[in-house]
């Protein structure tokens, strides 16, 4: 399982703006091929600062299926308005844990 | 629940030791008062760099109960003669998702 990790920094008074993209967002994650999961988290140290952690059954499930996909441009309309400044995303592996 | 993200740039050639400390340290979160679960992850887009998620029932689980614990210094001696420079650790909560 890839986990993608992306931090987004949101324009001050668009969080709830964002939050409600994001929820709306969901169901295009799960009807994405081989996504397991996706969860946008809030920052308690950070104002606009959120990260979405979403679970990929491959890279490519990611990188091509899904930012080739209609539904990309669909997610980014629900939230890319909000952002102060680009996204990172960046992948990741297991590498240890329980 | 919190989950906690610890990001980290490791010295390079230390990434085996790290993560051989890392899987070391599994236990000690195991144990941990209110940790339901500790994973490292590997980017694999930048050598060298991880994340750490772990899951807390509450903030105070990690920031009192396991900083404040026997184990926490064994978790850093395990790890941080690995680490090219400070760690970054925030938490967050859910916004949204699946």
């Amino acid at each position: 399982m890839i986990l993608e990790v992306a931090q987004f920094a949101i324009t001050p008074g668009q969080e709830a703006e964002f939050e409600a993209g994001a929820s709306k967002a969901a169901e295009l994650f799960a009807r994405a091929k081989g996504c397991q999961g996706m969860e946008v988290r809030r920052s308690l140290e950070t104002p606009g600062r959120y990260l979405l952690l979403a679970k990929w059954e491959t890279l490519e499930n990611h990188t091509v299926d899904f930012r080739e996909s209609e539904d990309f441009p669909k997610w980014r309309a629900l939230v890319a308005h909000c952002f102060a400044g680009p996204p990172s995303v960046e992948h990741t592996e297991y590498a240890a844990g329980t």
